[in-house]
Parts: structure tokens; C-alpha cells; sequence
């Protein structure tokens, strides 16, 4: 029987082309899998049909979008998902969600290879391949632009020489992969770091400098998750669509940054998010009144942690496993309503409420109702200072003190 | 002899009082120190003034701004130290030298006691207090309005009895703390965690609703050190003056934040800190391209533990020097330039530039030059990704796998 | 309704007299809670009585032997908790299990507070009322020692006095502390940390200078939990007292430590836990065996935090409850079978065997079979080395790189 | 000019062979370099004289052993370094200071390529080419075993034929690899896991179950170096040796163990440290008494990151030489005498003595002389509960208390 390789297909020039050229270098059968997590663009069904006229023998679409944004963007907004502070994990949430359709497809089908349209010295190849390896060890996997030395350049040709039913215009200047949690650009004029992107960059959001009137909105979290934006339910699906939406309208979520990558090196990125962003603002801040003290702290260490693990392609080991055990323990109170104004470029939390608050009006307060009893400060204080000060008194003890120069007062 | 005390004097109503009030209770000699870590207000010298009028046998008035800013604010930008991600340690930072000014008054004017005016129930009073201990473990520490029942409502009473130089207006609805690194606000109907801000909260920005033009800045470090300004060379107090007034003037720097207090209860706090906020913004932004990605990512370990320590009062404690020496080994190659579009609440860095810079634009780019041998990269994922692959095989062996549902394509 | 307050009772002198200083001192009705956590020593129905005699109104005992074992010692195996890399946590782990019964007993008899007889500067006092606190807010707590002046020397003249059933015997040189999961002795001559611990200190260990034959045993886990020894069904307690009984004739266990106590001082412990030293020392090397080398790294940090927080008496605080997921998690394959010779103080683990193991024989061999490939290696260490190498050769542009002194060569 | 390559040199038959296998598959003059890190064996004239009648064009010996023992292990005890809380990192250590003769003797030379006689599987490999890389990022690595498919069969071959003066006995069983910091053994019978260690394992140790008699040491430290021992002076060098010896009498340091490869395998290990494991034991202790309790708690994790970075080959990293100043920083008063009784495989701590102690004997003791305030307890244990306090009342309140089944009582 004919060996089958399963092709994470985009309906894009060199997907396509990569359909004929990877049955020709390896006399396999390619079944190209589409799947559609929130990037716009053609209708599935359109690029099912490519597929099959391009020369696959079998094609799969799957709209993934709703099962994305609960299983992969949530537990990214539970862990406040910021790589670098600053990126929201477009890219790296949704390969293992394609590579699940891909592995799935590839145990319909029976092929042996997973195939993907990666290079040779990006963060996603890594994705693809570990997490194929992680959901299917005995499967392979092959990377026609890396390993087969599909260029651009011949990809036109191959499609000209071959009438496949794909436009082969100049490739645009930029690389672009998106999603519904956000919108990732490189290359080009971008790769000078000096240089600030143009206008032509984005399009998830609108400009920031000339926005629309304020706009205010009210989120409401059950364990961690949004279920309702000004009082109307909403899926995890939807969450996000509404906030792209208007954090996009008001230029809010736009990212440059020079990351570092899986592969050793350093690139520059723009990102474009603007209903991660405002979604992740509003939830840490939930998080801010409902998380306790030390609880918080240390799942700033694991937050960290997932996202170094998910952005370095690990969404499948064990550890991020275990993390996530972590995290959804610590999301069983974060239940509440977020009031933000959206403006600007900024989102901006002006009010948080939650019946499972660990805010005490009546210890916080300085005014009638103070309930805090001040006399157990200096205890306190005594105790708690207790080891820096016998360490404090070696230092003297041994000269090392602070030099206050009180001969030059 | 009779013993003595030195009071941390803020020139207001409750210190003026308490040199007074601390005398009557404890019959020893009040010393009133005043230090300027920019917070602004009155000549230093009519602060000392009132302080002998009222009652106080030395008075003591340190410029400590300079001081201040280099070696208490620098330090929290090579950290960049935002408490819960938001706060940049505002108060935190000023107590320590506020502290260090005290001891060496205390040693000076032979005083066996610290006091300062702090209640009960917040963080300054364990700052104060612990950072005192560190410093001089022999001093003893007293807190007039929570050990000596001095209320404001006495303070009003004794200061009119007294005839005190001092005006004994209603209290602002706020409470207020305030240097160059930023200003905190709190208490009052802020305390009602729905409630947003009003704009008379505000101090040092403007709205950011209505900003002027955009203003783009070039900032240019040196090991993490802001060293010059638009190619004026500025002095650590002048980066951060000047950022106040640019950042300030677009709204830069609004945080409104529920925190958890050292002393275990959640409070809401306002902060503006434009220069420090776009300080940090440019910073990490020079870290991004400068440090390395394994050092970063434990920084930011270390970071965040920084932090923590500095708002729970650890300033002079053992573990904060040694990390200190860690991140101080961090930003040996942190020297460049970041530029920095300020506009409308928001510093946006478009441009970073760096003789240090660990960016190599013949590994990251995409196009000619490409200096990556991607033929590396198979044999990477492969070793990188195989305990994750025996930790999957196992899975699938137990049955554990993920769930395909396949049945159901 | 007189009010009434739950005391944690021994049995001994202290306890016995607390039960009338208590009620004379406030007024109160003393219920004693005495709790079998197996620290041996006198029958239960025995101790039941004397605290009536003594002039508790009601008296509960309970044997929580099994309870220990299984809900507090096991999760610390899980955890591999030694506190500083040496202290299992004996004291630590057995407080809260004894205040679960405390509060029980309050709801039970409508009591409003809860004593102990730990002293104000140790840990036990930290642990029973932040226990109480955190199981039963409503609850408050009193120290009788501490907070009701209730001395040793006091304690003997109120018993002769009043003629309770109990020996007024000199105190014991050290302050002992005992549990199935091991023996804490402080005080006395080891105070002087210079002084090396005597014979009469030990009671759980025989003197492994001279110990009797080597003793081999297998454990069997299953998720982390011993089940069988050398091939018997065991209960966790069961595990724990066979494992004591035959680590314990070997000499096992014996820990001499400086540590730092949660209230600021270091103190010098004599500890013996040879069971669960030796449990310890078979689980942690069956993880090696099974768990993933990135979640077996984290785990360290979790386990470190874990133990740290279960110290300092957060047993029932929300992180440790977050951390017992995560580690709960990595216990799913921690099954199998570990062999070790048990001999004069040393537990050595000398095989195991396990079908979840990650130990891959065909990839660890260099004989025949090895399936390693081991041409991916170049690949990796190229890529993995990458970002080190890029920033060695700024070290070499600026002068920074390593001086090999060629010149001297 | 010919192209000249450094070959790591042992005097064994593989790397014997290698210096003209190198030759002929790559027309390069072969510079032998064989630096002695206390490995024992042969005298290094002889191996350097070998390596010429091998037909090495240029042979370079180093006697690196103070070198070694102060710049590398010296390092490794003040991090307490143990891989996995195990493995003294003896391999891990002697790869740094190897590598820097390499690049040294490549420079001297005139060599543009380093050679080492690692398999492909093993983390050695690893180590010597990022060392190198790191230090000489201009300078290529080759493996003659990975590279250029040298076996061992082929090795006796070519000895045989060459007439090279070399045995060409059978392999050991066992591959080893040992230092003065300790040895390495595997393969062989050690690959089946559940096989125990046979005596001919050994070499550095003798067996612990026939010690002689108990041993006392006392070791010296200034800043967590060892100075001297028993009251003699010793160099880092002479205190491991002096330690080996003793400690290896008594059977200290043996180690079996499974531990986690960076090439994602799990490998079966016996190390022997009897000098590492001592003075680690020792050298902790003393950390016990003089570093502050954060400051310990933190550098638990900074160890560990450490103890990774170089089992991982990361020695030159950026990351690496950050938490070596953070490590030397908390060394500072690592000065003091420890005493330990050395026997049976046991090295047991039994006093220590030190100006810098932060044990305050009238702290801690229970008797005359207690300076510790019980008073501050209170207040102490109430707000340091506060935040646990505040999250048990809401679990009560949504009914996720804990269950004490009251009923059944």
C-alpha cells in the first residue's frame, strides 16, 4: 500500500505546491488537512476543493475555532500568557491545536508523516514536531521547505509548469500567521530593529492616535473564564470576537518586541491582539482581588513557566501538564465583573467586583468600620524583621555596615 | 542626659504635632529630619524652620534626590520592579533612604530612638521600622499615631492648644505619598473598589484622553543606566525629571491596582509614575535585545523575588544584595539607544539600537545573508523534544493518550 | 452559658495543669483533645481520664493514626519534604492533623477558643493558631504558657497543690516532640551546637556504629504511596512503623541540624525519623525513574516551596493546597518497585523496577540494541549552544572574553 | 598551511587512534593536549611522549589539578552542587577547565578545530563543543567516535596494523571517568536497572560495611572555602585529596543512581565522591549557621539553576557566571570550623564554631539567659495568618471548608 504523509495545509502558494512536490520526492500520498482557528480568509470549503484539485487524495477541514479559543486560549488568559512580558502566545497556542487535527487525520487516514510548510529556523517547525512526537510517537515528519528545498521561488514555478489553481504573485513583504487570539508579523524592513513598522503592518486593530469615543465595558469571569460582556452571555469564542472587535477599534493590543527564539536567536515581531490583551488585563486583575498573597506570587513563577514551556513547544509534556493542574486550583474563585474603558490604545480597569473577594472594605478602610487591630503591628514587626537584624549586627560586627559619613554632616 | 528621638518629619500637620506629642509622652528631645526625595512642596529650609518652631531641639534637612534616584530608583529599573506587575515600588523605594538619613541623624545627634508617622495597618510602618533595625540593630523604633494614640482629630486640637505654625485644615479625602519616582493615592470613596478614579486624583499626568502631539524620545543607557536624553546627557534624577514632565504631559503611567499589603490584606491603590513607567518600557526593551534568553528568563525570577523583598520592607536584608549582585552582573552589555513614540497614555518603543546587541540580522533574517544552517535544526527538535516523546509513548501505553475521537471524523 | 474553651492535651504535667490555670484564669470550661498521631506512650483511656480528673468537663481522644499516615505523611513523601535538605517535617506535619481534631472537638462542644501549650518562641505555637484560623476563623486561640504566664515551676506547686493525677517529676533535659513519622529533641546541652549529641538522646534509631547485618527490603508504590513491602500489603502507616522498626535497627535517620525557625532565630534540632528517611530515599529514586526530566526539575522548586510553606504552618493555606495538585500530578507514574539494603545508618537504594519507567534500555545502551541516533547530535548542540555562543563572541569583541594567558604558555 | 586540529588526548587507545584516524579522514596535523585533573594514571611526560609516537605533530601536557580544584570544584561546593540532589557533577566539573587547555593550546597552535573522543549519545559531547564554543566561537569541534565512525573494533584494527604503543586489550566493562572531585562508572551489567553495584565498581571508596574505625575531622572554612583541616593549612586542591582519602576509607560517597542526560534519555550512573560529599556535607552545615534564612531559601534555587546550567555544558554561559556572583555574595560569612565523624559510609556532622553565626544562643536557648520577647508572638502569628485567614472564611462561606463529619463524632 502506498505510504500517506498528512500536510498542514493553509490553501496558500507553497501548501499547495508542497502537495505535489512532497508526493514526488518521497512517492507518497498526501492528505492535506485545513484547519481553521479564527485566521479569516477563504472559505474552508474553497480550500478543501484546492486541495484535492492540487493533487491531494484525500482533504479534511475542520473549523477548530470554538475548541480553540476554550481549550487553548483560556488556559492562556488563566495564566495571564505574556512571553517576555509582552506576547501573547499567538503562534504557539495554535500549533498544537492544528497538530491534534493533524495527528487525528493522519490515524483516519492511515499515513505514517506528518508534513508542515515550516523553515528551518523558526520556533514553529519545533512546535509541529514535538507536539507530533508528544500525541503520536511513531509517527514521522518531514518539512518540504526545510528538508525537500522547496524555495519560493521554485514553489512559482512548480505551480506555473503544473496549472495549479493558486495566484503566484509576489510574495508579500511580510510573513504573517494568524489567529483568533491575535496576529503575528516578521520579516521584511522589520528585521532593521531600528526601524518602527508602517502603517501597512496591521490589521487586527485600528490606529491608536485617532480613536473613537470611549468605550466601556463590563466582563464577567466564572473561574477565570469570560461568560458574559455587558450582560450578555458569550462562549469563549465569542469573548474573544467581541473584544477584537472593540479593544481593536480602539488600537489597543499592538506589540514590537525583539524576541527570544527556540533556536537560538533573537528576532523582531509585531503583534497585533487586542482582545488578548484587553482580556488578559481584566482577568489578572480579577485575579489582583481574588487570588491570595502567596498563591499569586508563586503562580507568577508558574505562569512564567507555561509560557516558556507553551511558546518553546511543550503545549503536550508532561510538566505543562502539571502546571495546569496548578493553575486551574487557583482560578476556583476568580468569579467576578471587570469594568474597563477601552480608549486609545489602552485598557483601562476602573472597577472590579466579586462576591469571592479577598478585598476587606472593613480592614482596608481608614475611615468608620476599621476592624483591623493596629496593636498587633509591632509584634509583627519585632518578628517578622527578627533575621535581618541579627544579620544586620554580624555586618556591623564585622565592619561591614553602612558607611553613613556622619563625619561629614 | 535626657534620651532623644528622631522623627521622620514631613513638615504636616501629624508630624509637626507629634514632636510635641512624643515629648509629653516619652519626655525625651525630638530631632526632626526632613529629606527630599522630590516630592515636591515647600522650601526644605521653612520645613526645618517649622520643625525648631514647633518645638524640635535639632532639625535635620537632607537633599537626598540625587541620591535617591541613583541609587535607589536605578536599581529598581535594572530590576524592572513593578510590584504585582503593576506598581513600580513608589513608597518602597524612599523609605529605606529616608531610613538612612534617620540613623545617621540618630548617630549624630546621639538619639536611641526612631519614630515616624505611619498607622498601624500598612507596609511604611514595617519599611520604616525594619530597614531601621537593619541599619542600626541597637535603635529602637516608635510610631506616634499607633503606639501613642495620636489621631488627627487630636492632632487638630493640640496644634490650635498649642498654637503650632501649622494649618489645621480639614484632611484631603485622600492619603498621599509622593517622590520623583511616582505618587500613590488611596483611601477615601477609592476604597470602594467599583468606584473608578476621579480626576482629581491626578497630579503628575495629564488625561490621556486628550494628549498633545505625539512627543518621540531617544533614551541612551548605559549598563541599564539612562544616560543621556534626546542626546543631552542627564544625571539619573534628571532622566527621570524629565520623563515625568514628557511622559506626564501624555498621560503616561495611571495604575489602578488592588494589592496585596505585607501585612495581609488586600488594598486599593492609585499610582502615577510616567517617568519611571516609560523608563522601564525602554529598558526591558534594551534588555530584550541585549541579555541573553537563559539569563533573561531566570531574571525575571530574580526580578519579580526583588520586588517582593523591596515592598515587604527587605531593602537592607542579605538576600536583597545578593541579588542585587546578580542583576547588576545582568546589565553589563544593557547599553544602546531605544526610541520611544509618548502619546495618548502610552510609551512606545519603535526602535532600539545597540553595539552590544546579542540580534544578529544575518541569523534572523529571511533574506539574503541568511547566515542560519537550517540543516540543524532536524537533529535539534529531535534530541530537544525526545523525553516529552517517551513521556507520550508511555501514555499511549497506559491508555492515557489524548482522545481523538476519531470515530466521530 | 459558661463559655468554653478546647485545649490540645498530652497527658503530661504542662497539659494537665493547663486544664485548671486555663479555667481560673478566664473563667471558662476546659475541654481536653487528646490525639494519637503515634507518639506512643501511655493508653488513650488512661490519658481520657486523667484530664477528667484534672477537671476537664469533657474529654475526646482519637486514635489518628491511620489519618496521619495517610492525608499528612504521604503527600510529604509525595512532596520528598525535607526542610533544609535534612528535616522531614515530623513536628510540622503532625500539628495540623491535631488541630483538625481541635476544632472538631470545638464545633462539637460548642467551644469559642482553642488552647495549646507551645511556648512564644517556637514554631508549634505559629502552627496551631494559624491552623485554627484557617480551618475556623471564628475560632480564637491561647497559649497558657505563653500568654497565661503558666511556668514549669508553677505547674509542679499547682499540681502538688491541688493534688492532680500526675507526677511532678524533674523536667526531662530536652524538649521532646514524637510521631509515627519521627522524634524532634532540642534544648539541654545541644544548645551548645558545638557539642556533638549523646546516646540518651536517640530512641527511635539503635546506634549505627554498630549495626546488625544488612537488611534488604523492596517497596512497592503505586502513585507515589508505599503498598507493599517485600511483598506484604501495607497500609501507609503499616509502611511507616515497618519501615522505622527495620531502618531503625540499622541506625537510620539521625539528623543534627542548625535551622531557621519561622520566627526569626535559628535553632539546633536533633531529629530521628528512620522510616522516613528511608521511604524518602526509595520514592525520590523511583521519580527519578519515572517522572520527566522538566517536570522532575520544576518539581524541586514545588517540592522546596511545599516543604517551606508546611513549616512554617500553612498547612491549609490556598498555595499548598495549588502546590498538592501540581504534585499529585507528577505522582500518576511513580508506580513500581525499589530495592534497598538497609545498613549502619545508610539506606541504599540498589534497584529498581518499574513498568512506567522512562529509562529506555535501547537508548541508554551502548552495547547491541541501541536505537539512539546518534546522528542528531551535531544538529543540537549547534542550535542548543547557539545563544551561549552568540554572546561569547561579544565577550571577545569587547575584551571581555576568557584571558587564556597564551603567552605564558 | 595544513590545517591543524586539537585533539583532547587520554594516552587511551581511542584517542591514540584517533590522532591519525583524524589525520587520514582529514588531512589535518593532529596537537594532542592531555591536561590532568587529577584523574591518577599514568605520568603525563609519558602519555605526552605517546602521543608523539602516535604521530601527533605537537603535544601539549597541563597539570590543571589546583587550577581545577580551586576554580571549578571550590565553585561547585559553595553551590552545594548536587544534579538531581545526587550527583557532585564530577564529569560535568573537569569538561570547563579541559576545554579551556583545548582552545588555549588551539591558539598557541594554530589550530582552527577542537576534537574530543565523546559518543553521540552521552552529555560530554555536549559539554566540550558549547565550552568551546563559548570561549573560541571561531573554532569548529569534531568527535572521531560520532563524527568520523571510529569504533572501538575499528580502533584495535588500525593499532594493530600502525604498530601504534598502545594495549589493544578488551574493553573494560564499564566506561569511566574520573577527577579528583570523584568517578563515573556505566554500561556494562549497570545498564539493567535492577541490578545492584558489584565491589569491582569501586576504586576511590572502600566498602562501608567493614569501616574502620570512626574518623574525626575538623574542616576550616574562610568564605566557603575549605583552609584547613584538622588545623593544618591545605589548598582546595589538598582538602578534596585529603577528604578522598578519609572519606574513602570509610566508604563515604558512593552513589547509583538514574539520572536525567540532556540529550532526553535517562541513563543508569555509580559515582564515587568520598572527598566531594564530605566537604559538601560539611561546607552546608555552615551555611546553616551563617547565611540568613531567605537568603538560604532563595539560593536553594539559584543552586539548583546552577547545579543545572553545568550538568547541562552551560559552564561559560552568561546565565551561569550571573549566579556565580549571587552565589559569592551569599558566601561572604561562610567562615567557621565544622567537625564530623567520618564512618561507615556516614559523614555526620556533629558541631560547628563560627565568629559570623547567626545562631544566637540567648535567642534560642529555653534556659537562663533567654532574650527572646514570647510577648511579640502574638501580634506576630496574627497578621502573618491574616491572608491564609481571610481565604479560609470565603471557603466557608461558598461551602468549601473543610468536612470534620461533626456527626460522627
Amino acid at each position: 500500500m502506498t505510504e500517506r504523509i498528512v500536510l498542514a495545509y493553509s490553501g496558500g502558494l507553497d501548501t499547495s505546491v508542497a502537495i505535489g512536490w512532497i508526493g514526488e520526492a518521497t512517492g507518497a500520498e498526501v492528505v492535506a488537512v485545513a484547519v481553521d482557528v479564527g485566521q479569516g480568509g477563504e472559505d474552508l470549503e474553497v480550500v478543501r476543493q484546492r486541495a484535492l484539485d492540487c493533487g491531494a487524495v484525500e482533504a479534511y477541514v475542520a473549523d477548530a475555532r470554538e475548541e480553540f479559543a476554550a481549550e487553548y486560549c483560556m488556559p492562556a488568559l488563566a495564566a495571564n500568557a505574556l512571553y517576555m512580558d509582552r506576547y501573547p502566545l499567538v503562534s504557539a497556542l495554535s500549533r498544537p491545536v492544528i497538530v491534534k487535527h493533524l495527528v487525528r487525520a493522519a490515524r483516519q487516514f492511515g499515513a505514517t508523516t506528518v508534513a508542515h510548510g515550516c523553515t528551518g529556523k523558526g520556533n514553529d517547525q519545533v512546535r509541529f514536531e514535538v507536539a507530533t512526537t508528544s500525541l503520536a510517537p511513531e509517527l514521522k515528519t518531514i518539512a518540504p521547505v526545510r528538508d525537500l528545498a522547496l524555495t519560493r521561488e521554485k514553489a512559482i514555478t512548480y505551480a506555473e509548469q503544473n496549472n495549479l489553481p493558486i495566484a503566484t504573485t509576489k510574495k508579500n513583504p511580510f510573513s504573517i500567521d494568524q489567529n483568533v487570539w491575535g496576529r503575528a508579523v516578521e520579516t521584511g524592513f522589520l528585521e532593521d530593529i531600528w526601524n518602527g513598522p508602517t502603517k501597512d503592518v496591521y490589521n487586527y486593530t485600528d490606529d491608536p492616535t485617532f480613536p473613537p469615543v470611549e468605550d466601556e465595558v463590563t466582563i464577567q469571569f466564572v473561574r477565570g473564564v469570560p461568560v458574559a460582556i455587558d450582560g450578555v452571555a458569550v462562549t469563549p469564542l465569542q469573548a474573544i470576537q467581541e473584544m477584537n472587535r472593540r479593544a481593536g477599534a480602539q488600537g489597543i493590543g499592538r506589540i514590537d518586541i525583539v524576541e527570544d527564539r527556540l533556536v537560538g536567536i533573537k528576532s523582531r515581531e509585531i503583534y497585533e491582539a487586542p482582545g488578548a490583551m484587553a482580556l488578559i488585563a481584566a482577568h489578572s486583575e480579577l485575579e489582583n482581588v481574588t487570588v491570595e498573597r502567596e498563591q499569586a506570587r508563586f503562580k507568577k513563577i508558574v505562569d512564567q513557566r507555561w509560557t516558556e514551556l507553551v511558546y518553546d513547544g511543550m503545549w503536550f509534556s508532561p510538566l505543562k501538564k502539571s502546571l495546569d493542574t496548578f493553575i486551574a486550583d487557583t482560578q476556583k474563585y476568580v468569579t467576578g465583573e471587570v469594568r474597563m474603558t477601552l480608549h486609545g490604545g489602552r485598557a483601562t480597569v476602573t472597577g472590579r467586583k466579586s462576591d469571592a473577594s479577598l478585598y476587606d472594605f472593613n480592614l482596608a478602610t481608614y475611615d468608620e468600620g476599621d476592624s483591623f487591630d493596629q496593636s498587633q503591628a509591632r509584634g509583627f514587626i519585632e518578628i517578622y524583621g527578627l533575621s535581618a537584624k541579627l544579620a544586620a549586627a554580624r555586618d556591623e560586627k564585622f565592619g561591614n555596615g553602612v558607611d553613613f559619613g556622619v563625619g561629614s554632616l
